[in-house]
């Protein structure tokens, strides 16, 4: 017997319960009920986002939602900051480029996060700046930026700060009201338990002004659209249901198990994974690791992409390689959504099975002892 | 026992089949496994839209993959002709206003289709314009366009055609190539018998041509990103992966069944309900009806929301009512996808026992009857 287990960051493995909620009968979304789980789902959007901000839900994926708040709040007359630090921040910086919105690129050294100093640094330089785009977990490096501490930057300055928290929200702290976030995106396909289709943004009463005031050619992604309809539970274009209906149940069992205690079990997760890698003589890639994802830095002498296929192949374990630049030198393993304790521990102890067969020197079990204490420290 | 049975225009019926196979555990993308699903699905895609050209799949609803080809093609120095003959044209409209796209509106009267004399005068009167967007199907208000005469017209100037199909494709004969349609668009929850939250753009080599040289602000939407990864069977964003799951069973199943044997028993059923309706004295909305929704007028005395109230608490068949001015003038029953005669019949016989439930008077059974004669002679 082989079990598959998805270590990717997103898609991430998906729940039973989800994927059987998801494949019941196909209900019509312009009725009372869809309304209801509308409804719910927002205000549990809410709770996952310690915001009492709206939420907008699309049909698309986490750029679609990118995009919608990049474009919505950068009109002419606005300048806006793009930090760039890996393969998913380029992306809003070509948005930017499209739009033909006035921005300035802050390039900030891959696995590295931006910082508070980087941000006044650069606001001090360009006094038209007001508006700051920045990904909180950026999931090409795995690396965290300091959205709290440029939270205090943008609002002491009155600017707009754009987070991207796809690989953020619900699995690291992300307090959108608390550090002034004026827009915060993600997507379904990661710490939300759930296939990919879905999108999100949290928009602040902020970022409605500059939206509401915005003059940019926009209708399928315009923000306004939804927050009209959303103001009788209802969207204005066809939404993806079945998705929408998986939702309820996965935001559902995150209040229940409470959001801190999510932010905490993937904290531990990326704790015991680079403890583990660690004792093996791994090195972990980012300077400022984040906790949804770990990076690993893939040793001389150790093939990569025989790694990886060997991983899945002959243990079932998908874990990610690196992208762009970075493809060959790391390897991913994800720590969002629908997984454990015991899945982390397997999928250490299959990279430790494969690491050996290509001839890797190391004390085999060394990691997956080093998991164990972090774990058993964790849980006693 | 009261089940469920779905006779809106989108979302329509999903089989149990491809419900339980969106159920199958998650998936990556960035696989071989993926790539052979997405290349399999362009080939069917191809066949059911009976083209040659690219079919670009996107994450997102109908209205997404509209504003993808209409804003992809109608840059600056282009002028669209944009009929207007109900909701969804309307919303294309929209999207010629919101960016900006020099356009001129066709308005036709609700309940008509646009003929291929319609397009010629627009074009005789204004020869600047190079591009036609009119909706095939006009799912609000069951009224058919001739695509195939427009088409005539639109490949001897050499103009764009932009077809939305959203309620056409894979509904009622639809033959891009041969027609000679630009961009046809459709959705997933409609024909194809999935959820929503897939859509569908196929571009002719002469749209192609327009799009690479567009200079519209576009990312999320700009097909040509889709292109070039296609080219390598891969998306260049996160794709709907369980709904691109379940498309694989629907396209191969339509294939199974043969693209015209389709077509005729979409038209079968909208020609059985066509004369039912009939039988009892009730009168057919749109001047030219389309085979793929059927619109009948509320006859007096009858009140339109407790019928479709009462035909979904009491027998569990949900249809349609009207959109915008038709609001409580119509009800709407599907043909398409998952969908067969006895259905058909089942939603009949329970109009008629709503309607006699409101002291509508007429023969009961005698539209039941005459929708038997219409399936029992194609069936002989």
């Amino acid at each position: 017997m082989k079990k598959i287990r998805l270590f990717t960051p997103g898609p991430t493995m998906v729940p039973e319960d989800v994927l059987l909620e998801m494949a019941r009968p196909m209900e019509h979304h312009r009725t009372a009920a869809y309304r209801e789980w509308v409804k719910e789902a927002h205000g549990l959007l809410q709770y996952i986002y310690q915001t009492k901000a709206t939420v907008i839900t699309l049909a698309g994926s986490g750029t679609a939602a990118a995009e919608a708040a990049i474009v919505g709040c950068c009109s002419k007359g606005h300048k806006a900051l793009v930090v760039d630090n890996g393969k998913f921040a380029e992306r809003w910086v070509k948005v930017c480029a499209a739009f033909g919105i006035e921005h300035t690129r802050l390039p900030i050294e891959w696995g590295r996060g931006a910082k508070a100093a980087d941000i006044q640094k650069a606001m001090d330089a360009d006094k038209s700046i007001d508006t700051v785009i920045v990904v909180h977990s950026e999931t090409s490096t795995a690396a965290l930026s300091d959205i709290q501490g440029i939270g205090k930057i943008t609002r002491d300055r009155n600017a707009i700060l754009i987070a991207d928290g796809i690989t953020a929200i619900g699995a690291i702290p992300a307090k959108m009201d608390e550090w002034g976030v004026d827009c915060y995106i993600t997507g379904s396909q990661k710490a939300f338990m759930l296939p990919p289709g879905l999108a999100f943004v949290a928009v602040s009463d902020k970022a409605w002004q500059r939206i509401d005031s915005g003059k940019m050619p926009i209708l399928y992604n315009d923000l306004k659209a939804y927050r009209k309809s959303l103001s009788d539970w209802d969207v204005p274009y066809t939404p993806a249901i079945t998705l929408v209906r998986g939702l309820l149940w996965s935001l559902r069992s995150m209040k229940e198990r409470g959001i801190e205690n999510v932010w905490s079990e993937t904290s531990l997760m990326a704790k015991a994974t680079r403890a583990a890698v660690e004792a093996i003589g791994l090195k972990i890639y980012p300077k400022d690791p984040v906790d949804s994802v770990t990076a690993v830095l893939v040793p001389q002498g150790v093939d990569e992409s025989a790694l990886r296929k060997t991983m899945r192949s002959k243990h079932g374990f998908q874990i990610a390689g690196g992208q762009g630049d970075l493809t060959g030198k790391i390897i991913r393993f994800s720590h969002m959504g629908y997984v454990d304790m015991f899945d982390t521990i397997g999928v250490l102890a299959a990279l430790e099975m494969t690491l050996a067969a290509q001839n890797y020197k190391f004390s085999m079990g060394a990691g997956v002892a080093a998991a164990q204490k972090v774990f058993a420290e964790a849980v006693k």
